[in-house]
């Protein structure tokens, strides 16, 4: 090792030093609203089929409380076809009065997510089946424990701002204890706001002890939800589903946020169209808030547009596609139009391991959807396949380019400050023709730039010198010292031994 | 090999076959202009700033030429600093009259680029040393045969618009030799449009009657320029080049086009603030509009606001952050505000090779410059380690990402057709409550999505049966066909010869 890297790098450690979160070149909640690929009047136009969707096609399937509760609050059922059918001005309604201002509680307040106006935000989210191997280039079943790898090592990344469950734990068979399982094991691993998803009503009611104890009392999980549920409450196109359904009605009864998914696939399940893709989306997410409303007015809710893409030529799913960064960016805007919390979907990659076509896609992906005026930006960390198969490696780079989309999100400042001519003469005019030592430059190296975990800066001579390592090589460094150094469980000790006494809790007790 | 696979890629290839130009989902010249990181006071406060430099800071260094053409057209020298000052009257002046329509023709029409309006182009460009290998992870120089290998993949590549040269030729040691050499090589690897460099205005003359030649007179040449120049004339901060400004001159008079290249590093050679930043670059771009229109009226030209970053640690250029993604759109959102041809860069990696965070790092950096409004969006394909190594596999790459990223500049088309309900209701009310199958679906597999080349959609099963190929793999594999059966020679035989007969052309005579 040369003694030139080794003070290079001791300068680099030194000015690297954690920063006092104000004056950070990102933080949580930046406003993004700054990349429109949609008019006002495409926008309006987009709503207008939106109600004619809902007033005239409307959507089947609906158990009988669902019926009950939409047809008590404005909804009308066909009798003929048995469709339920959303009057303009019941919308109209609905959005009048539905609650804008969710709160997605963290643990750590420091975390606490404010998903509305322009705040944006980014949070991991699938159902991967699988573990990315990178070492053998293979796919693995995921387990109970890969879980609550990720959410442990999401709890170290600075960019991903909450932990929505990514993998399936397949090594439990049970629905319950899946259930169960994977909101424990998200709970042990990050302080930060934790999302999950329930097979059933039964699973969700059998779940809220563990939430109001762990708050301290229903009325303190109430006003602080650190858990909200991912519902696919609608399977397009336009299809209600039961236990879902009644999932929702838990959760909007309890005071757990809702978000209210919406998971068309453009080409299979939604219109092939881009723009009526779109509308199919909001129709569904627009009954969502209605039903939610119906069941308890006022409670909390993010609508979840995740319009996927499908490879028409294939049918494979293709997340990393331009088109997808178009559907998620284009449904962040209508998010902003109705000015609704919102959650889409960016971030996924069609590779299998993290190389450089996931990087690409996950790149310009992040880049526009996060500048769309989307609240949350949703399988932003880890997911390779599309959705099947998620890389603890993949997270961890992931982190360094959502650092990077978040830094466009702050933008450039236009102020008195940031136009400071004065500079400029004190550089040219009168100094030594470059910016380099002025005290400006130097106040901005911390203030104004972000600096990557892992992403490589070195001269060629010197990554050389280094062996040449690639991304992935560093991340998973990176994976291995955490997980090793890394084991926390934010379930206190007396609760988490009387959990595990009620509870068929799986995850292994933290050391 | 499974009998599956075979099927699936031969229906893969049949699908993928080459469509009719008018009904690509990606197409010459698509029109970008949907991220606004600026507002329109904040541009117009911009604006002034550089008004306020160009009159009162001005420019030095400038050679006694420039000064004379300068100073008769309406620019002010200093005779306390001997900086040449621009005041506003005479800015404006020049912006109200200076040609914003440049051509830059290509051999085969086919490739004709129009930089202006909202027409958006991707190029290569750049002056790397150095070649990556993949295989063995190290960097070797550039030679004359690499630039000749690079113009003809460029030549290949769907989504690479036009080329300017890649590469330095290592193995030229004499400046009029390799400039002639450069050109020669860029010309016979490519049908596109070439942009090169010159280092003395003497080399730009003696080139030319190459293109006169190849365009079968100077008017030709003139009416059709297939050649331009990317000009270095001011080396920030406000530094005039003598070099450099004579080779300007020499271009104007012949009809050559000017890029109007100001590189500045923010932080270093530019201002640390992002919007201090853009002022300078474009005061400095706006002063070679007034010396191209002091020099020859009309001639064209286009801006090259090439805002790059360093970082502030260590001096290292880092031309794949977010930063350089807002520099970079920032300055195409400006050439948008004044209406003028801009160009500026995007795509550079800080990675060395063609890995995970050379893929974000483009990704993010395309995603958001494409849709700027900037016209042509260079150093878009090879570039590594910012900008000193060039990757042919990293180029094959950058191909696909940046038809996705065009694909995002065509944007979601609102209208009848594309939110025609009846689709809708035919594939839910009346239908098989999906839209595979629908008539309208399959007309828009090819007219509304765009397929990759070398990015991969498989499923993880298949995956591992073709033995679990990376992208840099597929990508060697396609680098290693073409240089081996694309040897394009677009200078016609016999003035091939006679070029030969009396220029000391180096490149190996095509077979």
């Amino acid at each position: 090792m040369s003694r030139r890297r080794g003070g290079r790098e001791a300068r680099i450690d030194a000015r690297n030093a954690e920063l006092p979160e104000d004056i950070k070149p990102v933080r949580l909640g930046l406003a993004g609203n700054r990349y429109h690929c949609l008019t006002e009047p495409e926008m309006a136009r987009i709503h207008q089929t939106v109600l004619e969707i809902l007033s005239t096609v409307g959507l089947h399937g609906a158990p009988q409380s669902t019926i009950d509760y939409l047809t008590a609050a404005g909804a009308e059922l066909c009798p003929k076809s048995g469709r339920l059918l959303f009057p303009k001005s019941y919308i109209e309604d609905v959005l009048a009065k539905c609650n804008r201002t969710p709160l997605l509680a963290a643990r750590d307040p420091a975390w606490d997510i404010h998903p509305y106006g322009e705040n944006t935000y980014t949070a991991t989210a699938g159902a991967a089946v699988n573990v990315v191997d990178i070492e053998n280039r293979s796919y693995r079943d995921s387990t109970l424990q890969d879980l609550y790898d990720s959410a442990r090592l999401a709890d170290e990344l600075e960019h991903i701002h909450y932990f929505q469950r990514t993998m399936v734990a397949r090594d439990i068979a049970d629905p319950y204890e899946m259930d169960l399982n994977t909101l424990y094991a998200s709970l042990a691993g990050t302080r930060k706001h934790v999302a999950s998803s329930w097979t059933t009503a039964e699973n969700v009611q059998k779940s809220l002890p563990i939430l109001f104890e762990l708050a301290g009392s229903e009325a303190a999980f109430r006003a602080r939800p650190f858990v909200s549920m991912s519902c696919c409450f609608v399977v397009p196109p336009l299809l209600l589903t039961e236990d879902a359904c009644q999932c929702l009605e838990v959760a909007a009864k309890n005071g757990m946020p809702v978000l209210l998914l919406s998971a068309g696939q453009a080409g299979a399940t939604a219109p092939a169209p881009l723009a009526l893709s779109i509308a199919q989306e909001m129709a569904e997410c627009l009954a969502g808030i209605a039903y939610m409303e119906a069941v308890q007015p006022g409670a909390p809710f993010l609508i979840g547009p995740w319009p996927f893409v499908v490879d028409l030529r294939t049918g494979m799913m293709c997340g990393g596609s331009g088109e997808q960064a178009l559907l998620s960016s284009g449904c962040g805007q209508m998010g902003r139009y109705y000015d609704l919390p919102t959650s889409v979907p960016a971030g996924m990659t069609d590779s299998k391991i993290p190389d450089a076509q996931a990087g690409y896609e996950k790149g310009y992906n992040y880049a526009l959807v996060l500048n769309s005026g989307a609240n949350c930006i949703q399988e932003a960390a880890g997911m390779h396949a599309s959705l099947l198969g998620f890389s603890m490696e993949g997270m961890v780079l992931d982190n360094d380019a959502l650092g990077a989309a978040l830094r466009t999100v702050r933008g450039i400042e236009v102020n008195e400050d940031n136009l400071n001519i004065n500079i400029l003469r004190e550089c040219t005019v009168d100094g030594p023709g470059h910016y380099l030592a002025h005290n400006d430059t130097i106040a901005r190296m911390q203030r104004d730039y972000l600096y990557p975990e892992q992403f490589d800066r070195f001269d060629p001579k010197l990554w050389e010198e280094l062996k040449s390592p690639i991304a992935v090589e560093r991340a998973k460094k990176y994976v291995q010292d955490r997980l090793q150094n890394h084991h926390p469980n934010y379930i206190p000790k007396d609760l988490d031994k009387s959990f595990r006494a009620r509870f068929p809790i799986q995850l292994k007790q933290a050391e």
